[in-house]
């Protein structure tokens, strides 16, 4: 198998672009590819400070890796969530890569910071499934880590695959305020929140796979331990059975849903924010959905802490 | 396990419903499903003269016989579309249920009739895979004898397994037209339509199979011999999985976008249709998708034949 742009040998086939290409051409083309959407959704400009929230996994430190050599302000953000082991090689991955790459690197730890509140603490006194404790937790650390530190943008490492979970996922259950901001781009529209974007929203994950390795980036290779059994998994091995039966699907799906379908459900804008009463953080309500979580979990531990032996 | 209405032994369980049911009951249930989706969705009234699309399947031969039993004015209508021993099969079985119920049946034999063409032939001389063109064809017929017959109302035995793949497949492709015309009831938009509705979109693939079991309608089992492979198996394998993962989802996808999303969709309406040139049926070009496919056949016919052998 030949490279599509050098002829030189292939190392990578990408079914759903029809090509293959060697690993220098495969190098080039991922970071064009990331360029090129960054571009389109006019996501963010040279001189714009970015934030990256970087997990440990392959998918955030490849979007750091690229977003630096094409040579943007960038800082990482590592938010400790207190998953145990799995956190703690998280941490120390996203610090090795940090120092290689002499890149400035902002730590929260939510267990020391953060009302000492980690996932397993707040999901096990709410009962609510971790992954949407961990969503509500990382979206507000994100926003006050951004704005604390003067950020212009937050940038996430979500790739095709989970957009196109995440997109599924909306549509089986017609969840129409989603869809209505489903986007890789999703402006500041409160002066405590920053622009969010999603680089990698056309990448997927088997690319930025691909390109860690290649670009010898050291990741955790583990799942979350609490995804085992996330529903997003089911949502993600019916689209793999999808691309297998007609590859490029996923990237269709979620292309034109951006292209053609997502202006129809924007139609209907949801309200701007206004200010959390608490915290001052953006809410839809009188409070925002972080101190709704914290509330809950310090209503339980105080009624769990009442009942009768 | 308990019939949830008579509390007597249930003979089928109902996940999606959450519910089990005997065999009396079950037939109740199912009937009353029916008439509730027909009723709410205002697809017809007593004294409106029925069309029922038969393909000899357990679907349209449920159909027919809910709709007989509901006191409509019913007939049924099979167009043999010269599929080798699987029409010839069909056509037995839809002529064997018409005289056990005592019930009115019209017959269009595509190779007879309809310019001697039946969908092996249409398909192969065009190309095209046989399932686009028997759809063509099938909606062609259908629309020309109800209109013939001068009926009201042109019901067709689509499941919520059907409406499920097709909206799964509208979706993953963004399919702004289809999804805008998707819904259990079509008006007559052209004096050569009649209105097509689907009483069975709630009902699902399984419950007119327990069904027809009951109620003793000898049907074919087998699949179209051309359906093997097709896509609308894998969106229904998708939709398996899902179903299997979130008892329900289903009966949630098609119900909620009906409800929430169609309307989104259905904004920007299609043009009303035209008159075709040749044939007078409704038509969105110069001539309506009948005659443009058989105009195709005929050109690549006599292309074969000039050929040089």
């Amino acid at each position: 198998m030949k490279c599509v742009r050098c002829r030189g040998r292939a190392e990578v086939q990408l079914r759903a672009h029809n090509a293959a290409y060697c690993r220098p051409c495969f190098v080039f083309v991922f970071r064009r590819q990331v360029e090129r959407a960054i571009d389109s959704e006019a996501m963010f400009s040279h001189g714009e400070r970015l934030l990256i929230a970087v997990s440990g996994g392959k998918d955030s430190l490849a979007l750091w890796d690229v977003l630096a050599d094409l040579g943007h302000d960038t800082t990482g953000l590592y938010v400790g969530l207190g998953i145990g082991a799995y956190s703690e090689l998280s941490h120390a991955k996203v610090v090795a890569f940090a120092e290689r790459r002499g890149l400035p690197l902002r730590v929260v730890m939510l267990d020391e910071h953060a009302d000492g509140l980690g996932v397993p603490t707040v999901a096990g006194r709410t009962r609510r499934p971790p992954c949407s404790a961990c969503g509500t937790m990382k979206r507000h650390w994100f926003d006050a880590a951004a704005i604390e530190g003067g950020f212009d943008v937050l940038a996430t490492g979500h790739n095709l695959d989970d957009e196109a979970a995440r997109l599924l996922g909306n549509v089986i259950h017609w969840e129409m305020d989603h869809l209505a901001r489903q986007r890789p781009v999703l402006a500041a529209t409160h002066p405590r929140f920053v622009r969010k974007v999603k680089p990698l929203f056309l990448t997927s994950e088997y690319e930025t796979a691909v390109y860690a390795f290649m670009r010898g980036i050291d990741y955790v290779v583990d799942e979350c331990p609490n995804a085992a059994g996330a529903t997003q998994l089911v949502y993600k091995d019916v689209l793999n059975r999808l691309e297998a039966a007609s590859p490029g699907s996923k990237l269709a799906f979620v292309k034109e849903f951006q292209r053609t379908a997502q202006p129809a459900f924007a139609a209907a804008p949801r309200d701007t924010p206004h200010d959390c009463e608490r915290c001052g953080m953006p809410a839809y309500g009188t409070l925002c959905a972080y101190c709704r979580l914290v509330d809950e979990v310090e209503r339980k531990t105080a009624a769990h802490a009442g009942a009768p032996a």
